[in-house]
């Protein structure tokens, strides 16, 4: 399915662009995100993947870097 | 807000694309499609814009054609 | 539906670019750019919409811009 | 035409992303959301279409919903 | 010129996504699609490409593939 | 590698587009999607990611949400 | 190689978009609308395609339509 | 901020692609581009650069090329 | 190289989108942007383009506009 | 169908892009970049397009360029 | 974050696609392109994804693949 | 104009990616970029500029880097 949840004629949805980090996997690095915004956004609604990379070193993977964009209501 | 709705892990949607004419408006074309896909279709959940263009004849506007994806959740 | 209407092998069309404006409607927008142009230019056949903008004065939508494909065929 | 207005070297422009949401049309959809940003934001100058799509419920369209960058001055 | 041919307002088209394979060239990897496509649909109006790609055996191209969306009038 | 396997000359493809859900991973979504698909269609043969996003409930994401298209031979 | 040919500092090139058409091959639309531009245009110098696509008679592909864009020389 | 300058309801502007050449910098390949077109067209109102590419003679960059749509009223 | 500095697993950055302005050129425009951004915000690290034009005065180029994000560290 | 043939987890595939050139047709300015890889190069496995354009003389088709990526396994 | 990581001016780096697989997630399938490449190159400082896909078998996935770019400095 | 110079049916180029860095301007890196490359390819013919970015330190600009593709004929 798509993105949205609960919506309504009238309501107006901010969205605002994050880069998540981890050593893990893109999925982690989008919750690392979306945790950040919460500490300070309330009303999250869903995310949308923008970007995937992540840096090498060594030779190795040593982070997956997840860029996202994070919907939420406005008052 | 974005366009989904009621989902949950484990539910699959599926997105066919339609084009919806009307000599009006994108809008009422977009009505147009979809009041098709209704008709054989259950569980159409939200629809997305990918094109918007249109006939011209005799120096007038004639027609709006849009180009939607509709999905719709398979059982 | 797609854009075209009666074509024919050896027929050679052309695309100009235009913009439009209306404080109404992208649907009137488009319908001014087209009268426009068939002002000059005959065998006007169809349009594709490429974006979509405006203008915001005193912090409400002042105008409606819709930049627009125009197809027409070269005698 | 395009989308700036009184512009000026110097000048700074920021570009914020919003969702708005009708039960009527795309233009209303748009005008919700610029509503909503006019009360907190002064200077805003031009707005960017950058995707449309819509929620159906009972195989009919019930919102249409117009994500649009929306640019303001900073002082 | 563009696509389309003789629309209507009210008329829905649906397009499909297909794949064609050809050992010759881009043109008759198109026709095997449309061909294959016409075994079991009727009212086909227009068809868009969408990706080229290809096979290499032996270091020699052994098939062109055309990506194409196949569009017909929904009844 | 890229995406195909056995393919010829003649043979045609066709690509649907699903919407998997999962709240585990991206992977996950994907084949609860394609399992969806493969009890009513048969010769699979490859998919293809065209949109990731994803669910936030209480400020935590809820589920991930694969966009993929799904190709198979046409007999 | 890329598309350019005999250029220099203060030169200046236009570009237009024209729409060729055949019955046989993307090719030969292309020459088709390189051969109609070169009638009222000098110092033709590249063309670039745009979108590929065709016109269904009877189940059979009846046109191939190129989309183009030619450049040439402002004197 | 964006583009646009002064507009209003009714007016309808023109886009054309032009490539401007220059030994120096793209912004002087620009400048070029509009001088020359300031020759023939009047009410020229903004710019849009869309593609930016360029000559190697001797392994050394000898053009900046820039690629750009000039927009104009049209009375 | 790419964009990135510092980074680490855990740290989140936020992308917000800017629009700079100089008489001079694209890179003049995005200095006064990022000085701009940096009266209130700690922890710039990298900027990425999105798009490049520019207003004309009297037929000649008065402005170029430079789009840009401009990302920082969220603590 | 899509791109790929015989691969298997582990397996590395890279790719580089070519530009073909033909007096005669895309396809076969595609086998003489082909032909020119498989000199240096074993394992070729795929091909994908990217662009197409080409260079106009005295008026009319001189070359068409074909801009692909050509895919072989990494030992 | 980005990507990049120490970086400075006059350094070159240079990006090289490649295609990973693997049986059980897309981030397994760019670690097995990186470690390939690191058995040849050093310098290695960041990836891109590109594309995401994969190989269905008798219904189920069999491989996924990761299309990435990635990026080293050149000495 | 556009990109290619002398060109020829039978002709093979290649296209790589690189990343310039400058700590004065996108046409510095560029020329940082097409200098490191040409100390080990010959017959560089032309580039293609892809991305722009650049590192922020201290709250001003320390790196304009830009991303670019360099072409060059295949003996």
């Amino acid at each position: 399915m798509s993105k949205t949840a609960n919506t309504g004629a009238g309501k107006v949805f901010k969205k605002i662009e994050l880069v998540g980090v981890s050593s893990t996997s893109f999925e982690d690095a989008i919750k690392n995100a979306v945790a950040k915004a919460s500490e300070s956004l309330h009303g999250l609604a869903w995310f949308e993947v923008t970007e995937q990379h992540g840096k090498i070193v060594d030779g190795k993977v040593a982070e997956f870097q997840a860029v996202l964009k994070v919907a939420f209501k406005i008052d």
